[in-house]
């Protein structure tokens, strides 16, 4: 199979949105009046971001997701995508299980397929992500203003504990393990919640680092400081029925790693994907509003502060001290 | 040196043309009324598309130019990118000459760094750009229609010459080798020259594959044929002064391989980056004229016929039955 037969295989359909789809040296876009466009881009390398053995088309999945995760955190509705790929070898069977899985959820969020790149080499997925949102609706992360209720979607954490047993540091239940690794091979991106938050939230951000470092760059954004209840954000990783739809449920006795090991999960652990972001404190209901139309469980997990720092609290209230590493690739 | 200073160092600046740049979770473009976006996306891997000891600067420079090089061949103004690098390491001497490489082509071209993801892994650099272009005014690949001429730009066939020295595949003279080395490793994306053919040409794309292979994409997408003057394309190879900014020259003499190796690049070498497009024969002075403003010179080099399929005639107008393989990944 060449190049050309792959492209066409598997990754060319029609244009629908698009003026131009696949296949010719641009893709071409036409933006509505009064839209801008936003722009997200994420590589995924085997041995960084998944294991050589994940399946192929849970890795489609994520490959995309952590894409649309960022536009979740802008508030833009997905539009359109480009995927760039370094593959070893043309493998078929790899190739239709990839593809199948990126396009279920390109389709579930009528994310159009628009050019790319195929290419050997080491195993490589680079997707950019395009959106909309209406003229100053888009959330960034410097709004974020003292008083302002701090808020977290889902239970971060659940990937990295899932990470974890698959590295060997700590055993899971099988039922438990079923769930958490969904989480990690297969994260749900926020879409609809970025939406429903777009005019109540004051600034957002997608957890990939760490819930605590991609806070901190919230804090830094606005010039702000936060107080998090820590083991409140802990306990979610246990916690039932995350969304509507989507009952993941299990008991808090199955998980036999300990309480330092779960906080280093739901505080520093990353590629959860969940949206951490702020709303004034008057806006707590519509919060709640805005996540039951979303479908998506959210909790408040703190506040803001004027004075800088960002104070971590266990579920005494008393400040940890312990120190959470978010993932940084060169550190 | 993290991830994040990494970032802050080299691909930070303040954001110009961008409603917001590196740093949030998108960026966000605001298009101009009328103009379309024009989207493409290219990756480089080591070892297939450089060799490990290429100048950092120079394939900052070519990243990007093989990128500007399809919004050439659509006639898209270039407007911004976003960059996405797998390193082994940060280095930090490399990426200075990478980003400076990067940075000198997208200021000359006025083209924003707006986002982009960095991450540990086996050298891969993954640029997306953006372009703008009039509704309708973009050139396709499928506008060619019987009775064009066909055009290229400068002289496809330098970058496989430079290619197949540093193989070991032929010698070349060291003045003719810092030519075509330029070429291989610093190519000049031929946007002006899109920009002028906007409404002269019917059809364009970028010789990236391979002249006969790329040329061989505008006639499927066309529905039409062509007869090319192979040999009046190779001799561009050894021709002088292919723009009047730019006056590489050498003589024809110095090139001690054969005749059929001089075919093998220009019929079939990829990574010139020079443009390959239709015009109809009425408007040849417009062609002329258009190269002109964009100080680019271009050979008429054959013409679109009726007739399926892809004749390549020789210097005395005999068809050439050689077979010349264009570049596939996967073939």
């Amino acid at each position: 199979m060449g190049e050309f037969d792959l492209i066409a295989r598997y990754f060319t359909r029609p244009p629908r949105r698009a003026a131009l789809g696949v296949g010719d040296d641009c893709a071409l876009l036409t933006p509505r009046p009064g839209m801008q466009l936003a722009v997200s881009c994420d590589m995924l390398v085997q041995g960084q971001h998944f294991f050589a053995d994940t399946d192929p088309g849970r890795l489609g999945h994520k490959a995309l997701a952590v894409n649309l995760s960022d536009l979740a955190a802008c508030g833009a509705r997905p539009l359109a995508f480009t995927l760039a790929l370094a593959l070893p070898r043309a493998d078929d069977a790899w190739l239709a299980a990839f593809a199948r899985g990126l396009m279920a959820l390109a389709d579930l969020h009528d994310c159009e397929l628009i050019g790319g790149d195929t290419t050997q080499g080491p195993l490589n997925i680079c997707i950019t992500v395009f959106g909309e949102v209406a003229h100053g609706d888009a959330l960034k992360r410097s709004g974020a203003r003292p008083g302002d209720e701090i808020w977290v979607s889902g239970a971060p954490g659940q990937a990295r504990l899932a990470l974890g047993a698959l590295r060997g540091e700590w055993p899971l239940p099988d039922a438990v393990m079923r769930i958490v690794r969904q989480r990690l091979e297969q994260p749900t991106p926020r879409v609809a919640l970025g939406l429903a938050l777009r005019g109540i939230a004051t600034s957002a951000i997608d957890v990939s680092d760490g819930l605590l470092g991609d806070l901190a760059h919230i804090l830094r954004a606005s010039g702000a400081g936060a107080t998090l209840e820590g083991d409140k954000a802990t306990y979610l990783i246990a916690s039932s029925a995350y969304t509507a739809s989507d009952r993941a449920c299990f008991d808090i006795r199955l998980l036999t790693h300990t309480l330092a090991q779960r906080r280093q999960c739901a505080l520093a652990g990353g590629d959860d994907y969940e949206l951490v972001f702020t709303a004034p404190a008057a806006r707590h209901a519509a919060v709640l509003a805005a996540a039951a139309r979303a479908d998506t469980r959210v909790t408040r997990v703190g506040r803001v502060d004027a004075a800088p720092g960002l104070r971590v609290l266990d579920a005494h209230g008393q400040t940890l001290t312990e120190r959470f590493a978010s993932f940084d690739h060169f550190a």
